[in-house]
């Protein structure tokens, strides 16, 4: 049976998850957009699959790792232009999953060994929230904290954005960063304010013990409760008339030399 | 005099720059929103400013700088709804810049001291490309060089990413990247290729000499024929199920580690 009409009770829910974030945190869920979302989904968490007609049609012919997947839910074929209204891109590939949520606890966090920690506080862009879920993941990161003011990491475009990383980074949400620091500085890890007034550049310290890195909203970075809570303030040197990097950018350079710094 | 009518001529063009990029580079203009694009615009490069009518209250009001800024040109002030026809945001900040384009040699660029340059291959997001010219300024490279499948440096979302280092940052488009990377050899410039079938991690290489990253297209990396072309390739290894970074965040990773081997 073939999802024709966009009156179907089924579309009009993916399209409130796909909207609105307090109808996907009621329900425990959140929309995976795109073949690789689908290929790299945990098989356990997968609840609901939509194809398009005309993506059946590829993948039955193209893509046999997908088809296998396929193969083994039940999914629910969708006329073309009914997907598109479901999508959230302009250019659909076609599948759309609705996903179960994986919950993390920020404190099983601080207590792995050795963990490399980020602490965002207001990042707006989902975009770019997604962009640094996948470079976390790509830099070894053991989790990533927000505060509740923090774009939704399950919007749709931080989803795509992740590709797939969302699956795999431990992420979680924490009221009060400040007491988290609090808890961060009782366990040992050290913490880093990401500052336009740190004295010494990211380089120069040594992230090789138990490490959290704190970034701050992409137009005002970090506020200063927050930014003084931290251990120690660093900088990230910047030629020309430079003010400050993208937040996805100033990110990755800061894991990203944690990284190698641990792999020497 | 205030522009209170979409069939403004001025108002048709300006709407026509924004979405047309040959009839930009037919008369060699490109359009900077925002308020930080026209505080960082070089004057002599300015040929037009309009301003809606409310942001000129806030401006007078609250930001000197950017009020003598006005006072040193003729601007022509915009009905705020108007304005939101020519703007390319959501939220317009209320000031749009004509500039006038600036042209730049790849010859100058090679031939430049202790060169640190940037070839792009076909990179099609325009906010990657534009937090890429941000980032390059902050790390102090001295060029950027693109294939003309590349996105329009000048479009709108490119030249908002970069806040303001368009301005600053040199940048060419040469029509045969493989033959910039022959004359890049003549002039002793090693080329190095983000590649995953790198046998080094880029950390392991001294960039300290006259050095140019080949970075590819988002979804499918470099051709072959211009890896091919390359000395040297170099891998930014990844933890756990990632394939690959997003394009803005590799050349920041290579750009921001030759610039710490610069300093040390």
């Amino acid at each position: 049976m073939m999802i024709s009409s966009s009156s179907n009770a089924k579309v009009k829910q993916i399209i409130r998850w796909r909207d609105r974030a307090g109808e996907r945190r009621r329900d425990g869920v959140f929309i995976a957009e795109g073949i690789k979302m689908l290929e790299e989904a945990p098989e356990e968490d997968i609840l609901e699959v939509y194809v398009s007609e005309s993506a059946l049609n590829r993948i039955a012919e193209k893509n046999e790792a997908v088809a296998d997947k396929l193969k083994g839910h039940s999914f629910a074929a969708v006329k073309d232009d009914i997907f598109a209204r479901m999508s959230d891109t302009c250019t659909p590939q076609g599948i759309i999953t609705v996903m179960r949520r994986r919950e993390y606890e920020a404190e099983d966090m601080l207590c792995a060994g050795d963990p490399l920690l980020l602490v965002l506080e207001s990042l707006q862009d989902p975009g770019n929230l997604g962009t640094i879920i996948r470079t976390a993941e790509g830099a070894g990161v053991s989790g990533v904290i927000m505060n509740p003011q923090t774009v939704d990491i399950y919007n749709p475009k931080t989803i795509r954005a992740t590709m797939g990383s969302i699956y795999r980074v431990p992420f979680a949400y924490a009221d009060n960063l400040c007491e988290l620091i609090a808890k961060c500085r009782k366990k040992g890890i050290h913490t880093y304010a990401a500052h336009l007034d740190g004295k010494n550049c990211y380089c120069e310290h040594s992230f090789s013990g138990p490490t959290a890195f704190i970034i701050g909203n992409e137009g005002n970075g970090l506020t200063g409760e927050l930014a003084d809570s931290a251990d120690t303030f660093i900088r990230i040197p910047m030629e020309g008339r430079v003010e400050s990097l993208n937040a996805a950018v100033a990110a990755a350079l800061l894991m990203y030399e944690a990284h190698r710094q641990r792999s020497l």
